[in-house]
């Protein structure tokens, strides 16, 4: 699979949508979100994550999890909730988090059936 | 809310995510992109839609349901499944599909709290 596409197993495992419109600024911003990233990959239950930023500012990440515990588990992390603090103070105009059960999935890959 | 942020109700409601990498070619693809996004939202159970592409040709498209009956009709929806199958047919090098039930949503827009 692509290295943009998330290498998930079956399901049922959980996702949480993070859909952004950013300030124009950066202000660090770049760097904060790398190091999530980074330590999101480092917490138990991290399945994967995909994330893309159109050119107006609005920026859509999922995060893939195996248990609803894993999920409630890296809200709760302390320098995650350090970074959910700037979300309110100047990194976003406005954003939407959803946190799901992924029940089904379906994948292509050019030259593969899966 | 933003336009490029969906304004969708309480949980639960129901979650199709599409993360696709294209081909480089465009063949119609926005053509048929935007017909898919005007067809779904004229389906039974729709609750909006949010898209965004990157640089590198990887999209993620959220559309959001009310059900997981108008999920299914729109998977079987006739004009729905004819570009469907031009997804295999060169749109795409690689997408993946999941199908979720939202369970929790937190939302923030500068200036406001929700």
């Amino acid at each position: 699979m692509f290295a943009s596409i998330a290498n998930t197993p079956e399901p049922p495992y959980w996702a949480v949508i993070f859909t952004a419109v950013r300030e124009d600024a950066d202000d660090g911003y770049a760097e904060m979100s790398r190091r999530m990233e980074k330590l999101a990959a480092e917490q138990p239950g991290y399945l994967g994550v995909e994330s893309v930023r159109g050119a107006d500012g609005t920026g859509i990440t999922v995060s893939y999890w195996a248990s609803e515990d894993s999920v409630r588990a890296w809200k709760a992390n302390a320098e995650h909730r350090v970074a959910q603090r700037k979300g309110h103070e100047g990194f976003y105009k406005a954003w939407f988090t959803r946190v799901c059960k992924v029940e089904r999935a379906y994948a292509f890959e050019l030259g593969q059936e899966s």
